[in-house]
């Protein structure tokens, strides 16, 4: 066969076969999503490289820069249309050497298990030492007053509530304790916090996760630390028997000048419409105790899989899909609100944004954050999805770093895995590449590309989204 | 306060609450069930106690002996109506001392991870050392003859497939290679049989499992062992540069005369219909190699948590509510023959039983054997567990130790958890209690209960189960 020929007859092949996927029936598509996923996924192999090889990504470290560099290589070679690199400035905040806390009862050292919460300051270089006062939440310490706490560490101790079935509401019910328990403490005269870990479990790992000063001024910081599930309960125990206890931590962070990342940014280029825009994503940086494989190396190697499901399928969206990677969700949100930026002064029009970030767990389904109208079209997909066992699809938030691109159009949606372990191993050492399941993570990147899909042919253009509904 | 008077307010408590509770709505008593078990519930502790305090309790074994009287003992704390033994004679099967294998390739020894299957026989004192053959199947097995096999070890290797979604269909289409594969291969003459693990993950543990001779006479068994999906990899790579390779095993395991074991069975008796009964149950009894938290830790202690929870949420069943730790589920089904038989006996009316025996996952819902009546019937239930994510009500199998039950008017289910991790663990050393989540134990414990609870209050009775359909 001569290599014309040879040509010729390859690109028959080719078109016959892109118009075979193309003519099939939804039903067909997703099937061929799935199992390709779950035969010849590649999102465990680039997570395993992200855990093992690169490990925690936290904003503006070594690691963050060469998980950009990474993922850019692998997304080239996937042969999509484009691939760059979006600058962004990022903050830095470094550890430093490993915190160390402690208390005695009746002479004997109770060592425990603390990390210095993100963005915190660190203690003086001798450490901090202080009697400490228990509270649930900020009635309380406002009820207690300066009097009572001036001059102590506050303890904040309210545990998440175990009854809620999404773990993501309990969460929500405790985190303020975290995010900004060390301002609130601060303006009664506390001289440091120590806040219980976001955790259901009862275990030895502190839980890192960030935290903010608010307006405070710098004289007024004062830093702040998560203890262990497990320490928490025997350092109230142990407050119970003496109130006048000495705890002692001492951390080393620092927080540097902001450092120059980037979103790692891939593009299918719509064969109709390439000027509307549909984004799958995750975030790059992850905390620094693990190596940030369910939060959110998942999300970020099923998004990549998402335009390579696409291609592997043979599908051909109408509209352009990116992949987007946001740099720094975990502690400033600077790639996710770079990227909505950028979109804005190039008048790109953003239909579809979707996140995952809920951890590489068993796909339930998707949270949408869209117009009823959109709503109540999206759900009637819901049948194409039985086989897949994916049943969830309700109105709610979608991703923190979609977030940005919201408007009145756009329809928002955040891929919901089963939440029962996800604060197991959430900001901690132990979120690490052995707790990610294969096929769940490969479902996740299935159930994501196969709404990508159906959004791409059904979702954007049959009802326009401008028409709101007047009543 | 007087004793007489105490005891007259107390009752009048008593029963305000009872009534309280009964006539809560249906919404209301799943959320009582379901917050009671996630907040207080007892199956995670009496899990760790089976685990690890027992371990592998197979059979026959002083393990499993301790866990009939550590489980009769838990039963009887609770304050059931009834709690007794049923003795039922047991297989008894020893594995004895580690296995051993290896292949030579170029002068280098692989060792190789692999473990006798339940019921096999013993090597040689001093094993076997033989040519290997593999096949995928017992169709080529019969094309190759005995003049190819005769002699040699056969090798089966086929994997699990990975695009079926819910992994026990995967397993399905693959475990008769386990359990018939020696009675097979020894008919053309094969010297021993290695068995790729029924396991959907890549990695080093072998997995056991019952495997049967048939009616095989007992000169012509050989033995046969489980090799890990990473070895059986390996080993299949090896074969294709050397087909002469010779492989070599030893195991030591050995079958002993029945022994007398129990089913482990608590009541409470029904308020209305006592001699109406609905069943719970798991099996007490596991494989060796692991601790058998998931299989079937985890179905034990929900099927007791059941009696417990209906208790606590203050519920008092109509009719005979019966949790059933069944004796021998995974070499023989002798415990569940012999309840069916003695329930049989005693014209004992059973109208409804569920078992758990997929492992201690996250409940997605159950699978139901019944009449289609019945079926939609209990579909109507489903918006009353969407609070919980329960979604799953199809028509299918239900569990083997409840099987021996069925007749036309008995409704059995079987809960089904979200099964992706199931394979990973299933038989092999890797059951371990740190692999259960305590949350979605306690979910499980809890979608049980709602069912029971459901079962007893509509289930039954409404709809008369002996109305067949005649059309």
């Amino acid at each position: 066969m001569k290599p014309k020929f040879l040509i010729f007859t390859l690109t028959v092949i080719a078109l016959v076969w892109t118009f075979d996927v193309n003519s099939q029936s939804d039903e067909d598509v997703l099937k061929t999503i799935y199992t390709t996923s779950l035969t010849n996924g590649k999102s465990y192999d680039w997570l395993d490289h992200l855990s093992n090889e690169i490990g925690g990504r936290l904003s503006g470290s070594k690691n963050a820069e060469l998980a950009v560099q990474y993922t850019k290589v692998e997304l080239e070679k996937l042969g999509l249309d484009k691939v760059w690199l979006q600058p962004v400035m990022v903050p830095k905040w470094e550890r430093g050497e490993k915190e160390r806390a402690f208390f005695e009862v009746s002479g004997i050292t109770n060592e425990v298990n603390i990390c210095a919460l993100g963005g915190s300051i660190a203690t003086a270089k001798d450490g901090l030492s202080a009697n400490v006062i228990e509270v649930q939440n900020f009635e309380e310490l406002t009820t207690l007053g300066t009097e009572k706490i001036k001059g102590k560490i506050v303890f904040y101790n309210r545990p998440m509530q175990t009854d809620l079935i999404t773990t993501f509401s309990a969460y929500g019910g405790c985190v303020n304790q975290r995010y900004a328990g060390a301002m609130e403490a601060a303006k009664f005269g506390a001289v440091g916090v120590i806040v219980r870990s976001m955790n259901l479990r009862q275990d030895d790992y502190p839980h890192t996760g960030s935290m903010s000063y608010g307006d405070l001024p710098v004289e007024q910081r004062i830093p702040s630390a998560a203890i262990s599930t497990n320490d928490a309960n025997v350092l109230s125990k142990a407050l119970k028997q003496n109130k006048m206890l000495q705890f002692y931590f001492k951390q080393n962070c620092k927080q540097y000048d902001d450092v120059q990342s980037y979103n790692v940014i891939g593009e299918i280029t719509g064969s109709e419409f390439p000027n509307e825009y549909m984004i799958v994503g995750g975030h790059l940086d992850s905390w620094d105790l693990g190596d940030g494989a369910h939060d959110d190396g998942a999300g970020v190697v099923q998004s990549m899989d998402v335009l390579r499901l696409l291609k592997e399928s043979g599908l051909k969206p109408k509209r352009s899909i990116r992949v987007v990677l946001f740099m720094n969700e975990e502690n400033g949100l600077r790639g996710g609100r770079k990227y909505a930026e950028v979109a804005k002064e190039k008048n790109e029009k953003h239909v579809f944004a979707l996140e995952s970030d809920a951890g590489g767990f068993t796909p339930r389904g998707f949270s949408f954050d869209c117009s009823d109208i959109m709503f109540s079209k999206i759900e009637n997909w819901k049948p194409l999805f039985k086989p897949y066992l994916i049943h969830y699809f309700e109105k709610g938030g979608s991703g923190a770093d979609i977030g940005p691109l919201k408007n009145d159009d756009i329809v928002l949606a955040g891929l919901r895995p089963d939440s029962q372990r996800y604060f197991d191993h959430h900001h901690a050492a132990n979120d690490t590449f052995e707790h990610v399941n294969k096929r769940e993570l490969e479902l996740g990147a299935a159930t994501m590309t196969a709404l990508v899909f159906l959004m791409d042919k059904y979702g954007v253009n049959t009802i326009p989204q401008s028409a709101k509904i007047k009543d």
